[in-house]
């Protein structure tokens, strides 16, 4: 039976999405306002609303930094609709206008990792929020737009490139407390917040879903086979004995690579917690995403 | 002239709006989660978006919680539109879905301040993404909706209170540099966590708007005549001479006296912060919103 | 058999005992800054060690301030030996010149809350570390010391307040689990950080000690009559069954009656965390502390 | 003139000292709880009373911890005097017994860099307030103590390496007011925690001392020459025109070259900062520390 560290590992795959991001880098003048606007700004995943998730990918020093601030790098993500470009722009809008502008001292760069990125003009959808007061400068060898604010300014670049990646990655993590199971997630959440390129929109998300549901006007509904709860209450359910609780990791990754990895690294640091049983991950019969990542592959890969 | 400490009040007012809100109260496991949980959900204010917007009243004491947890009071706002109904009830289940369900051990409970209050049925809006696997089950003293989810469960109350109050109270800090404008935001924001009823949803607001816009598609603009460094290049700039911040805190509350109390100890913090030289506050002529707080006014009333 | 909330309460008294504390109040220009300066200038409980302990015992809002800032209230205990005096002074001198003026920005402001009590001149053993260059001066209505200093000034009221005070009152609460030990030690600070006049020093205790040792030089040991993992090893261990945590709360505080109360809320609040099944106390036969504190009197006492 | 990014270096070194410190990883199981004995155990620098010093190094991923659980890399610092060694064991011994040992959960780990570091075995100042009930145990691949305490159980690593390292680095700010003390402060605090092998035991220190004073009996004094409120009192003030702040970075690192490099980081960060105008460091003409670190020097060696 596949197993990493004495911990069961069944045999099937999470499937993953293509969805559309954006990856920026955020500055502040100090800490506490870098945390406030990178925490706001991406918070609140509402991906099955029909609009947007980000996350925190990680904190990075003054040294790596444009503009020699704090820093901190976000994602911003929508589904891969034929909307998405609309969609992109309303969201990243929204989350940069009402996160990290009205946020003191904050600033945004384009973050992009590829060279065959497609960018978009942010002048549109935050720039000018500036009521065509704003300018565009060099600034920090970067095309800046400057907007005056009440407060002083707020400068944004100008071109912010956007990409396909993978999303909606998971882990899901049996285990035998509702302790255990808040251990695990937070060591797997903290582990991966080392990985580059990706982020966990939900940290240690409490509700994984299914996509069958009687309302479909709010959208997917607990998974109800493998609720603890509905253990001896339904017949079919999934949750195997002893287990009370299944917090899931949701990880999106700019590719393939850095979502299996961080799926491994995942399995790998929550198998170390005391009350872990077993790992599995969600898919809907491979109808819906385009990936296929099965744990067992992302094990024989990365076992360093 | 008017004035407060010695620092000058501007002899206006603010305009104030009607608007719904609920106010709840939410619990955690530990503190983390908790925090989590709370400013998760109430970030993102996006009113203008035609959304909602939140704000943390205050954390609570395990002695006031019904299950004697810790907790912290939120409230969730809306504009009151003809529409508020269903606007609230996507916006409610958005927030406390996405941004409180989906955080390990979490609970909702109504915290409604008045009799006469609304109720809507969270079942419909929260409840039901349990899939009709949720019940209904008397606990704390509370009609709570038990939903089963893979973490274990959550509880959110049945019904939960809505109300008018008052919303878009604001006040002006003019100040002679970021850094006094830094201090003076946060000493008011921290001030005001302590006056019950009422909320910052964006604490220290960096880019303060106006009405008018050559964008309404992107809805509100900066409010030019206040940016400071736009006062040497427009004719009609309001910016004295050395002032070159000044942030904004906008006000939310469950009635009229919660709003000028807040507005007055605002005031009367800020005033005492170096570099703090004047305060205004934002209106739109007395057109849009119902209700006009002088800032004087509520200095006579308060000024104890 | 007495109980609270269901819970057991054994029939036993904490010991407590006579101490000097002093209590400040700090201030800084931000609520990082104040944290820093507050849990870092009375962390390292030490009084075993013929040092100090200290704790926080609230944060105040700027209105409650001399200087109209961001502030915390601190205690700094020592036992009441024959030379108290000496020791409070070298550790008070400690503590505040090695953890609050350290800190940018930081002020001390004596919070004495009795008229009684009698009071040092901070000038020598904190004052004086600005070699003659400090100066006395009426500033925020209370006569202050101003030390100039590198980053540009600390200022420290001159006089400050000592008392006899009530310190070492405990409970013990009986768990489980560690996690249940966790969040009902959590529940239990967080719900003392709002009684006035005590503190926690070592918040959540995870090594209760004993008098008894084979190693005074080093002080205090482990309690081993009560530690979970010697149950089964030694023949007079004192854990029930079914126990597996037993974190200690130690509070100190300005009188009898604050510390009583406090120990009535520690239970309280943790009897409804699942998985605690009994308090008790430490106690040393009654012959070392002045005060005997039984539970069950202040159950009766304060239970409203 | 010698200068970095614009910003003057004064033609002048640092002094540092040997020192002798311990380096140790502890872990715990929540971050909260990680967190609270990691500054808990580090604070209050009091190597000028005779004892000791501490800072967070760093913390790090589960990866890389022996029990896969969150942790953080501390350093502990004494002079090198020659009482060193009972110093060191009576100051670790306090450290980790009241800053460590009482915070539930927690463990520590030696984490000694070099081959050739001596140990000292634990057992004597921190296992045995297990009172002879502790016991040795090989577990996670290192010898541990497994001291029984009421919260369940207490490990550290039997033999902790101790070494002689270089101490009281240094790099002082120059700048045009508190506000850019703090910033240049922090940003330069931040980036240092990447570096590793290093701590900055006062983090932004804002009052940095000289040898000579007029009360030998309270230990070193505010340096006067370079107070900027003594520049118009005092006939020999060092404090340029226009700077109202110097903070000063103190660091201490386990050799030369970690000090080195910090001091450069330090500069390079720090000289960013609008407000910034010079950067010196402390000496003692060279008399009582063995190293000289000059600052054009590293800056010439590190400018990559």
């Amino acid at each position: 039976m596949p197993e990493i560290n004495g911990v069961e590992v069944e045999d099937t795959y999470c499937e993953a999405f293509e969805g559309i991001y954006t990856r920026i880098l955020i500055t502040a003048k100090y800490e506490w306002l870098l945390k406030k606007a990178a925490y706001g700004a991406t918070s609140l995943p509402s991906t099955v609303f029909g609009e947007s998730e980000g996350g925190v990918e990680t904190f990075v020093s003054p040294e790596e930094t444009p503009d020699g601030r704090l820093g901190a790098i976000l994602q911003i993500w929508v589904a891969k609709t034929k909307k998405f470009h609309d969609i992109l722009m309303r969201e990243f809008g929204k989350r940069v206008r009402q996160g990290v502008l009205v946020v003191p001292t904050t600033r945004v760069f384009d973050a992009s990792v590829e060279s065959s990125v497609n960018k978009f003009d942010s002048n549109v959808n935050v720039g000018r929020c500036g009521d065509d007061y704003q300018w565009f400068e060099e600034r920090w060898g970067r095309e800046m737009i400057i907007v005056p604010i009440m407060f002083g300014e707020f400068a944004i670049e100008r071109y912010i490139g956007y990409s396909e990646g993978v999303a909606g990655g998971n882990v899901w993590i049996f285990c035998e407390s509702d302790d255990s199971a808040i251990e695990a997630g937070e060591v797997a959440v903290k582990a991966l917040r080392r990985i580059e390129g990706i982020v966990t929109s939900f940290d240690i998300c409490s509700a994984g879903s299914k996509v069958e549901t009687k309302y479909p006007e709010i959208g997917p509904t607990t998974n109800h086979w493998y609720c603890p709860l509905l253990r001896e209450k339904i017949p079919d359910s999934k949750v195997p004995e002893g287990v009370r609780s299944i917090p899931e990791i949701v990880i999106n990754g700019i590719n393939l690579e850095s979502v299996e990895r961080a799926i491994y690294v995942c399995m790998k640091v929550a198998s170390k917690v005391d009350g872990v049983v077993k790992f599995s991950a969600g898919n809907f019969g491979g109808k819906l995403g385009k990936y296929r990542i099965y744990l067992n592959d992302v094990i024989k890969k990365f076992n360093y």
